[in-house]
């Protein structure tokens, strides 16, 4: 393409609302253009990139049996009632009227439209797998859209859902996108991570993995073994079970020992507990009141820890969990926050193992101003429930093997997740099987954030200087840039290279505007072309500059500057 | 591809909720499913006919210079309100807030959206002129949705957008914008006209034309010439005026002449009246009062016609134009609805060319159950405002060559408009222009219904047997049918030819299902495939029957099948 027919208008400054490096890039390169709050346009320049992303994603799903469909936007909110979400959703739904006021969602997600469809399109074990996708724009109000297209409120989105006979073809079914998605995001140059994420209510049945990129600006904690191929998302990762967890699961009553009343005015985090009491934290015991499913659960972990609410919701098979308000907790202990504590408390409480492997602790006395010392799990409160209730800390022991945890930061690209019956169930999706008898679909779910993957990529190949996209998702493959354009030798051979480029089936961008070299190089390392042929005073005979994706220049003739960008660009698209 | 792979459910019945053909034949043949009153999902079989379809236009608009950029679906009202549309859309419009209710829309178009970039991103003549272009689901809020893609409510739309920085530039871009889609609807086999429509508020400048299919089920009326290249919609198409039809501006109030008033009891229409009194419609004056941008106005036309609500808002330079409530007439003209005329009417009349031409007639008298004989234009009334507000009629003469005028019905499956400065005066779209002046950019807008398209190509396909699509956008381009795969040697020549077909490039559809053969055959008349190979008994000698787009068939070797198949797709696609 001639770079003067292309509406890329570039901006010189960093624009001051954007905090993500791949934000700031795409909207100084003129690839997006904000509409409202999470909500983009997509300038001819980006969406040559969005299209390359969904291209790779296409011909990966096509190759591992996916047919491609396309589901409406606007979804009847029956579907969503009759799947129990309407009303759990929250928020981040976006509920419309029509003119007859018939209430409608904007679909964040499909499964209660394919649901719907497949329990009348499939009747028998004979149509059996099938994996059904599309790309498609999603809607999810959230209430902080940021980061340019990493967290939008209009998205691009691959959904995919794969319906079988069993769970062993669903075991099937979900290791095929598993291992597509691999394909996906290697060939989208990604440096990724699959790790295991929680699987909510689903429980036990609903093995789900997420696939991050990793990023510093990512918000999720990638947490991976730095020995083995343990890795998990922050809310999965376990905790190393202590040995001296267990057999103290009944309360004994004798309280000859003593539990000491302190005194601890205004004195509420375990910041201010340490430095008042001269303690590590390690030493105390944090007592969190949650609402989890309407109900008041106390979770206890080491005053250096953090819960963990995922951990918490599926010990407890619950939809919801969070921190109660100061004034449920007032209710529910007697005391403001910061003074809660399990002795004498009247709800359940939860242990975490490393509470529960405690000798002796300080917690909040349920009274204003007061802690207790000396406070022994199983004695002077039941360690019933026991179990991994927090989060994992940089450094301490894998689940697996035992070597140091690592942390990464990291941005969900995509996930895959094995929902089995849950939709097939709650809106009577059946298939008669062989045996004559009518059963549930048995389904999975995959997602690939589309635009989302755009942004993350900008984010890995930003360097300093420049942004340089992958050969198989860039704009262009190579930029064709002569110094001036008003020398008639530089303009003439940068022509000649262009059509010849064309002719080879290559991409290439020709700046042929009137413009200062200084412009023209500006505009190029925002354009991000994996390579680039500089036309400058060489022209004269014959010789061009050819920088690689490398940045490395070197000086060539015309004829081998084409040679070498065809190898070049066959050697990044076929790995 | 193999049919034991693809999801297609076809249908025995006839959809009782299916009026078109299209729709009946889309749902029979598994390519759309309903998921609410003018809402639907592509299939697989019929997203490959969608995409296809895409994929020609995409072709012609990114040759005729259009860049391809991609706007979100949810739009800010605020843009809407600058532009003064928000208020004034009506029910079409989706409206909906986010959770800080904040107001949106869902767009049915996208001039604000467009004009709020451009007006970021242009600022200079340099960058002029320039056609961008989405392929995009907009949404309306139709009330009656119905004959399936062709009046829904989340639909596919190709919306182009052209800048230019004077009227010249819009000619040229429009004329570009006009060819272009000549070619993309050739390509898509459609038998279509390019006619004239009205332009509504922008008034002189708008020029703006249609791409109508012809098919029965069509809701607009196209109005051709039998003999020259004349053809407007009904809104549009001019009346042949009479040759005496002015002079008489002046209200002569000589009353001499004898207005003769006659009971008329309960006899309100045309068709009553002139049963009553044994006259022509021809003899009549009927009398409409209109509501036209919140005034009464009367407008004449003679009984034997229907008046034209386009013209009368044309003429007036209105936004809206309704038939006045029958209150409303009654306080207008002191009678119920049926006695309304001219004489002595206090409001604004207009007076259509025919009944200024008229020596007298017979006209409502403004009282209950009475009529007036012998009403003189121009005599008893004013023919003050005196133009073409009246339908033509079939075979009447036309305008521009006076040959018959020809009547038939058509899909309207695109437009090009001229819309002028509209937008860019109501947001403030500006450029510095070559003399350092700013004026506001010259704005064209082009629009084609992408799921529309498909509908209406099936809808000149279908025949009675089976449904053929065109080359160009057929979901596979040859059906290859074992009679029987339980056959090994039919089995196996299948599998050859296909092969060899998609070595050769080609997109088979190999019916691979162990179904009879009649079962077969009837999938085939619905998948459309334009070519079909037949492969039964005649296996054993290599021999197959090769079926052409016409239906006809013949025995070829299978070397032959496969060369007379790529001919065909060759032909066939290159026109």
């Amino acid at each position: 393409m001639r770079q003067s027919q292309l509406l890329m208008t570039t901006l010189r400054d960093v624009p001051s609302e954007a905090e993500a490096l791949s934000h700031q890039w795409m909207l100084r390169g003129g690839y997006i253009r904000q509409t409202a709050a999470g909500i983009y346009s997509y300038m001819p320049l980006g969406l040559r990139v969005l299209r390359k992303i969904e291209s790779v994603i296409r011909q990966e799903m096509d190759a591992s049996g996916g047919q491609e469909m396309l589901m409406p936007a606007v979804q009847p909110a029956e579907l969503w009632k009759e799947s129990g979400r309407y009303d759990v959703y929250g928020a981040e739904l976006i509920r419309l009227h029509d003119r007859h006021d018939r209430e409608f969602v904007l679909g964040p997600t499909h499964e209660e439209v394919i649901t719907s469809i497949v329990r009348q399109e499939i009747s028998s074990y004979r149509k059996l797998p099938v994996t059904l996708y599309q790309i498609q724009s999603k809607y999810r109000d959230e209430r902080r859209p940021r980061y340019g297209l990493l967290r939008g409120r209009e998205f691009l989105m691959k959904d995919a859902y794969s319906f079988d006979r069993d769970w062993e073809g669903l075991d099937a079914s979900y290791r095929n996108m598993y291992e597509t998605y691999e394909r996906i995001f290697r060939r989208c140059g990604l440096d990724f991570r699959a790790v295991e994420a929680d699987a909510g209510a689903i429980g036990g049945q609903g093995e789900t993995h997420e696939f991050m990129a990793l990023a510093d600006i990512g918000e999720d904690t990638v947490v991976s073994c730095s020995q083995c191929q343990y890795a998990a998302n922050m809310e999965r990762a376990e905790s190393a079970v202590p040995e001296e967890h267990t057999g103290r699961d009944a309360l004994k009553t004798d309280r000859s020992s003593a539990i000491e009343r302190i005194l601890t005015p205004n004195v509420r985090s375990v910041q201010e507990l340490t430095s008042f009491l001269q303690v590590d934290p390690e030493q105390l015991i944090k007592t969190l009141i949650y609402q989890v499913d309407g109900e008041n659960v106390a979770v206890l972990v080491r005053g250096d820890r953090e819960a963990n609410e995922t951990k918490v919701k599926s010990y407890l098979s619950a939809e919801l969990a969070e921190l109660a308000s100061a004034e449920a907790v007032k209710q529910a202990t007697g005391a403001s926050v910061g003074f809660a504590g399990p002795v004498g408390l009247k709800l359940k409480v939860l242990v975490d193992y490393e509470v529960a492997a405690m000798e002796e602790g300080i917690a909040g006395a349920n009274q204003e101003d007061a802690h207790l010392k000396g406070v022994r799990p199983g004695h002077d409160f039941s360690v019933e429930h026991i179990g991994d209730f927090r989060n994992v800390t940089e450094g301490e022991s894998c689940p697996r093997c035992g070597a140091p945890l690592q942390f990464h930061r990291g941005i969900e690209l995509g996930h895959v997740f094995k929902l089995g019956t849950k939709y097939s169930d709650a809106m009577n999706s059946m298939y008669l099987d062989i045996d004559g008898r009518e059963k549930p679909l048995i389904m999975g779910c995959y997602g690939i954030g589309v635009s989302r993957v755009m942004a993350a990529i900008a984010e890995q190949c930003i360097t300093e200087e420049r942004l340089v996209w992958p050969m198989s998702v860039a704009p262009f493959q190579v930029h064709i840039i002569p110094v001036s354009v008003k020398d008639e030798e530089q303009k003439s051979l940068a022509e000649q290279l262009y059509g010849e480029m064309i002719k080879a089936g290559l991409e290439p961008l020709l700046d042929d505007r009137d413009e200062r070299a200084g412009v023209k190089f500006k505009d190029a390392d925002l354009a991000g072309a994996p390579l680039r042929l500089i036309i400058g005073r060489g022209a004269a005979s014959g010789e061009v500059e050819w920088m690689g994706e490398d940045g490395n220049k070197i000086n060539l003739s015309a004829a081998e500057a084409v040679q070498r960008t065809r190898e070049a660009v066959a050697r990044a698209l076929n790995g």
